[in-house]
């Protein structure tokens, strides 16, 4: 199996398990090795009286996509640390997208940033997230 | 209306408008200026394969804690940017607590820490969150 | 040898070591397991033109006490990360001091608070450092 | 005045007031419009007893490198948060490269990422800055 045949089967992997994504409505748009990128739209759950996304929604987007860019590998990875800036508000039906990429992997250590825009392209949040690998693979032998 | 007074009629008027923390079934268990608690049960639908809680889940509780705390003095704030270190896994089933207080309240800025911990009092998360109040008032001639 | 001990013994072996924080000018002011006070007076060096602390500085003082803390248990550990925010600045002549302490210790990793305040007890930044253990002690068979 | 050419002209006014990026020997090796390249030889006033560098003094080369780029549209702007992380150790000697970019400026804010490197190209630590504008201006009326 290449790289990308591999990190698209980690991705399976990871979608199969993950309810809680699936649950939001998040969609993987695309996956290769220490990359990823989900979308989601902002529905009427998400939302205050005011239309306003909750950031915990817009965090879980960006937590998802970092999820998937470190487990890329297949090499299982768990998120140790994350930050989160917030830049602009998402409304109520604002198609987002996360985009994750891998800034650096040392060890058992790697660090991603993702970028979360609405549907304009606008700039609604930057999360840079640490992970740390664990034992075990996501397909293989040892899955 | 005295301090505490006011910080749970800000915290009536963000529980009435706070659609998503009510789908997640979190409840205020306390509130008063510069601190809250919120709790939250890990239910089916915050989980993976591995009945273990999605992250995002984890952060929206801690979010939402912040959130509460940041507004007690009837002075609206957003949350600028956050950070928060996973230490123990929380599972299906798991009734996590948040605890959030203010460490610091200096003109615009407000720096808040939440703690997350579930029902055996066994710590799974530490967030810490910038604020920045905005114009507005949450209860009062201008809510 | 006690805890309290064992603590101020690891100090001793860290302040003979660290240079840098000799060159700063910084005085180890207490120190026990989990916890450490580290003082500096603000320099000619470590100031602009208007005579403000560069923010350098000022995260050097709660990176050294960091250190102090996160090892005083005669593990070795190091930094993985740490976040500082600046509240107010500091000027010449400011008399420094950095207060350490434990949040967290979970297998291999470690979480601290630093606060840093002038000597008038305003406070000036807050930091929180994510320390791991490596192998090794400071004192004792292993030194 | 260029865009270039006023970026340039900020970085001098800095370099000018900047004491303590001076006595670190640090050297501003390209500036533009939202980004900065600065570099710094690891001394011996940096180290500890086993040539390891201070965290704090990679820290200080990554912070002045974020004063000059987020500077550099000649509005003034403060440091409000930062967060590195370090991923390899430098030593006595090492010249370390620090490259910042600006990853977003929207209203008062800005967020700028730097890297930090050594003389091999190996990565030493990541640092992302949180600006903050306030009045006034480096050069012409207001300087």
């Amino acid at each position: 199996m290449d790289e990308l045949a591999l990190a698209r089967a980690t991705a399976d992997a990871m979608t199969r398990e993950d309810r809680c994504s699936a649950w939001l409505g998040m969609r993987l748009e695309e996956v290769r090795q220490g990359y990823a990128r989900v979308s989601m739209t902002v529905g009427e759950n998400m939302v205050n009286g005011h239309d306003l996304c909750h950031g915990g929604m817009i965090f879980t987007l960006a937590d998802t996509t970092f999820a998937y860019a470190c487990n890329s590998h297949n090499q299982r990875a768990v998120a140790a640390g994350c930050a989160i800036e917030f830049l602009a508000p998402a409304h109520l039906g604002d198609v987002l997208s996360a985009e994750g990429i891998e800034v650096a992997r040392i060890g058992r250590s790697g660090v991603y940033d993702m970028k979360v825009t609405n549907h304009n392209g606008q700039l609604i949040a930057l999360f840079r997230g640490k992970a740390a690998t664990i034992k075990g693979k996501l397909v293989g032998e040892e899955a």
